[in-house]
């Protein structure tokens, strides 16, 4: 469930968004999304989670450039204009560059 | 909901993480830690999901230092160590800096 990323530098786009009641089309789409990117040049992993109306989606990339392409990948220019049409209240994109990372597992 | 950050760039530390099934103190825990940091100085917001077990906490910081500053809080340090102990199966920490972002919000 925690993306498996290579060691930085790398970069993540942080997607933090509120939804409108309307479904229409959005689970169909949201899923189309996440099986294109996973797809796209330079996509790394992807962690996402919704709770109380927040949605944060974390994808992880190689390179900006890999997240130009896929901001400008023609079936994701639709759904973002859908999204601001009728499936977001509210969101926020931050592009970001992961500078050092340090994890914790156990075997438990 | 949205953390209402300033202008790029600042920083954000992810936090990823997977809890184990043990509560003993893990809410009072998380509450004095959201309490704490959003006093410190270069505190910029947060943001935090939970679903399916998997958990996102973005937390937005001033400067590099402000994130170091936070790591080495006592009480933080405490709660960190309490965390291996018990509460997390496994969690990665990425630090991050926020190049651009973008946003869009309805006022519907």
């Amino acid at each position: 469930m925690i993306a498996n990323t290579p060691q930085p530098p790398y970069y993540v786009v942080i997607f933090s968004s509120v939804r409108t009641d309307v479904e229409d089309g959005y689970q169909e789409m949201a899923q189309e999304m996440e099986d294109l990117a996973r797809i796209q040049p330079g996509f790394l992993g992807m962690e996402h989670v919704r709770e109380n109306g927040l949605g944060l989606t974390l994808s992880y990339w190689q390179s900006e450039e890999a997240i130009k392409s896929w901001k400008e990948n023609e079936r994701h220019m639709l759904a973002q204009s859908y999204g601001k049409a009728k499936w977001y209240r509210a969101y926020k994109t931050r592009v970001c560059k992961v500078e050092r990372d340090y994890e914790f597992f156990t075997s438990l």
